[in-house]
């Protein structure tokens, strides 16, 4: 039998996001209908975002440690519900024994391809670039928030929830996503793990929200499924 | 660095919520207070309320599949949120690397010393007569429903939870606990890690509700914090 391999903890609350889309995503009536999963949850791992930014301590060592363990386990897939994360996705995939997902491939799906998108990530996951090469790689335009206003919000917004502050987050996001639909963006990639969890919170209509925990979640249920993973 | 080992999958929803459970008790304001956690979900472990009644697949053999893939993660503490798997609670200490958390044990704490206490739970559990004898070793009176009658209305509350079906499973609930309260029932064992998801959609009044997957959330945190286990 194969598993789930979902290393996470980064930060616990958009795990357990992630855990419960896989689950109500996953068509059942009864226990052993669900997929089989193992989890490593490692909040201790060092802020991902400071690391790429150039002043916090690497995270590496301990996203290894966590991948090493799922290989220990045998996973037949492994997913991260942590966009930054991604950022080691080579040094990471270089180890694992099984296929990692790459959780901006499992976004790009649902970006519309026409329209104005907003992505809106960790200050690391943009520094990092893969949102926007995966994008760009597929000729779809895109635009992030200003470094000096909007995505000071967005900081706010991703601490408030690993603070357990869920409505403090969705008025971080609130204004953010207004004068996105002021200046003519229709959809918006949520590319943080944590922001689907403000989202519930905010009053702005008007845009396409994509949830890349959702999507991941989507692609990991459909690749386990179509193998058979919830059958012994 | 120790981490808390999970058995889950029993049913994914009971696992969800005792995983949310651990998060909300661990004093933190950032990923890094947390404690870190491998989860082993099978869902596919076969039906133990029904092995323990012998008319089901034995259980055994995949519960102690989930064991050692814990006793692989060097896990310092393993809990289980399904309180039937108790049954065989022996058996998977005797090969577990690390203890074991009773759940009986875990709620045991929170039932009152005066007044009659219900317990509720699936027909293996009360078969099995784990929490029977841990309330009669501390010598609190107690009692079970009765099985022709409202055991039909637990067993149709857990099924629900378990189909994603909670507004059913707080209907299935509710006239039990009403009629306990007629009874003089003073306080309730949700001795079943589905029925505190079933308990958020009941509406009876004047009831001491133990939920012993909090209980057993609560000891965990406890056990995890006094030894560091989220400090590397």
């Amino acid at each position: 039998m194969r598993c789930i391999g979902i290393l996470g903890g980064m930060g616990p609350a958009a795990t357990i996001d992630f855990m419960t889309k896989l689950m109500a995503l996953t068509p059942s009536s009864r226990d052993q209908d669900h997929l089989p999963v193992v989890l490593v949850s490692l909040p201790q791992i060092p802020d991902r975002s400071a690391a790429i930014l150039g002043f916090g301590e690497d995270p590496l060592p301990m996203l290894e440690q966590g991948v090493k363990l799922l290989n220990r386990a045998d996973v037949g897939l492994i997913v991260i519900p942590c966009a930054t994360s991604h950022h080691w996705y080579q040094e990471l995939s270089a180890i694992s024994h099984a296929p990692i997902m790459h959780i901006a491939n499992a976004a790009l799906d649902r970006v519309p391809r026409t329209g104005r998108t907003l992505i809106l990530a960790t200050r690391g996951t943009l520094a990092s670039g893969f949102f926007q090469r995966t994008l760009t790689d597929h000729e779809i335009d895109f635009e992030i928030p200003d470094p000096n206003s909007d995505q000071s919000a967005i900081d706010e917004c991703i601490r408030s929830i690993k603070a357990g502050r869920y409505e403090s987050a969705g008025r971080a996001l609130d204004p953010v996503l207004k004068q996105a639909v002021a200046h003519g963006v229709t959809s918006v990639i949520m590319g943080c793990t944590e922001i689907p969890l403000a989202a519930a919170h905010v009053t702005t209509k008007g845009l396409t929200l994509i949830d890349c925990s959702l999507e991941l979640a989507r692609h990991t249920v459909d690749h386990a499924l179509q193998r058979g993973w919830n059958r012994l």
